[in-house]
């Protein structure tokens, strides 16, 4: 069967990009609803090259305001415009950004089709900042040198699915169906009462992926991503980069799976490469010493969460 | 021998780049000296893809302040900073753009390791900009939504050459030889005067760039651009959506085929295509029916001025 929640990674570059690798955009599709993390400059070329549909895009969560998650935003925002958009734009981001926004796109007199309903970032703690049919979308404090954000998305617990057979068999009607996925017993006309465990099977465990990038290593963060089955986590610098890292508020191999182990991840992405490395299989191959399922981030790549195979 | 001015088409497309077309950037080499001239979303990604040396790009010319010739810019600053630039960035720009740019640096914390000198651009009339050893630059109005500048690029006519055999034939000293190549004659030690004629050739001719987007058809534009080796000129739309060109203040294939015509230009490149053609060769067809010298604007591809071949 397939994943409920898949990741495409549009950008795995550090400030600088190269030629392969753009600057920092994930597009996650949770039951083909589609969430738009951070947005690099090119995003929307990256789009069109992974055949991603625009308009299924509703939300956008922004990390922090460094040039290289937010220069796609006022081409993406344009180009939504120029096709017509009229659905909102739900943007998550640094409080201080509504502003800067707003401002930039009024001097290059942009004036979109739809609206952007603002959620402004600002807590010190895990805040909940989406809670629909499908999932949960949690914010939570990062550590860098401007104020920065991690995203989890926590699929929410899908129904029992109900044993087909049992339809026919029990003579249910359909408009019961929907309680016993919910777990509800059956009732039936003689009143025989037909447990749910019978007619139903237990529905697949709820997904999550937890977005940590730009970050420092802290041991609270993963406290933050506890049990996570995808974690993608910067690694900027291989382990020998401590001093690195340091200044410039930002994690190495080591890092990214100190916190994997921690927080008991599933499976750990790592990327936000820095532009030295040409091949970044020696970093995937570093944090493996700490965290065997580690896998790198690669431009255009589509990940299954709970499902993810070894492009190395 | 190669051009002197070779021309790289970073980007093609209008504001809706597709997946083989991106906004507008154009990279004109003069004598190994580089010049862009607008810097749609992604030029920096088309640099590295082009392996064109950033360090090389002293002057940024940016034609008016619609996101898709400038929404890249902000990324590229950024880069030259981290690669430790040092040399002043010469910016020509619509007038009101240099507070633009500053504050929204200054809202992104970035903190440019260099200069930027910038050269407001307002007047109603062809005005130099630029005049160096070996070209000027003239910026010139164009007609479109807001405040917009074509630009262009002049070699200034090259030094004679000096015919090797000459030196020895004539005991020339080379502390002469730079008056030679302006067209003095050489005064021998005996006195004879060997004309200039005898002892260099004369050197090719000055080529020149014309770069004319975004802009709508209107008469005055040819004069500008007179006799000018390669013409760029925006062609949004085929010649049959005159409607669209006179709404958006663009120019339909003809336009630009007769703007080439009326300048008597060499040769015409035609771009910054609408997404709507997948296919732009029926638009290098209509422009050839009046101006038969017109290629295609094509992402990445070379073209030396002077000497284009057909790439369709």
């Amino acid at each position: 069967m397939q994943s409920a929640m898949k990741l495409t990674i549009l950008g795995s570059s550090s400030a600088l990009p190269t030629s392969g690798r753009y600057p920092s955009a994930h597009v996650l599709n949770v039951h083909e609803r589609l969430f738009l993390i951070d947005c690099g400059e090119g995003t929307q070329m990256q789009l069109r090259k992974t055949k991603i549909r625009f308009a299924k895009i509703n939300h956008i969560f922004i990390s922090h305001l460094h040039g290289d998650h937010v220069f796609g935003l006022y081409g993406l925002l344009s180009t939504f415009s120029l096709m017509g958009r009229t659905n909102p734009i739900h943007l998550y981001a640094p409080e201080n950004y509504d502003n800067i926004l707003r401002s930039h796109l009024n001097d290059f007199d942009i004036k979109l089709s739809f609206q952007i309903d603002f959620i402004p970032l600002s807590a010190r703690d895990p805040v909940l900042i989406l809670n629909d049919k499908y999932l949960t979308v949690t914010a939570f404090p990062l550590q860098h040198r401007v104020p920065a954000f991690g995203f989890l998305f926590r699929e929410k617990k899908p129904d029992r699915n109900i044993i087909k057979e049992s339809i026919v068999k029990f003579n249910i009607p359909l408009v019961r169906i929907p309680a016993i996925k919910k777990g509800e017993d059956f009732i039936a006309s003689d009143g025989v009462i037909i447990k749910n465990e019978e007619i139903t099977m237990p529905p697949s465990e709820p997904l999550s992926y937890a977005y940590c990038s730009d970050t420092k290593y802290f041991k609270r963060l993963a406290s933050f991503v506890k049990n996570v089955n995808l974690l993608y986590h910067e690694a900027t610098f291989d382990k020998s980069r401590e001093d690195l890292a340091e200044i410039t508020g930002h994690s190495t191999t080591y890092d990214a799976a100190k916190t994997a182990v921690a927080a008991n991840a599933h499976t750990l992405i790592i990327g936000h490469f820095s532009a030295r490395y040409k091949d970044i299989t020696p970093l995937v191959m570093e944090a493996r010493e700490i965290f065997p399922e580690t896998y790198p981030a690669i431009d255009g790549k589509n990940y299954e969460v709970g499902n993810i195979s070894d492009p190395l």
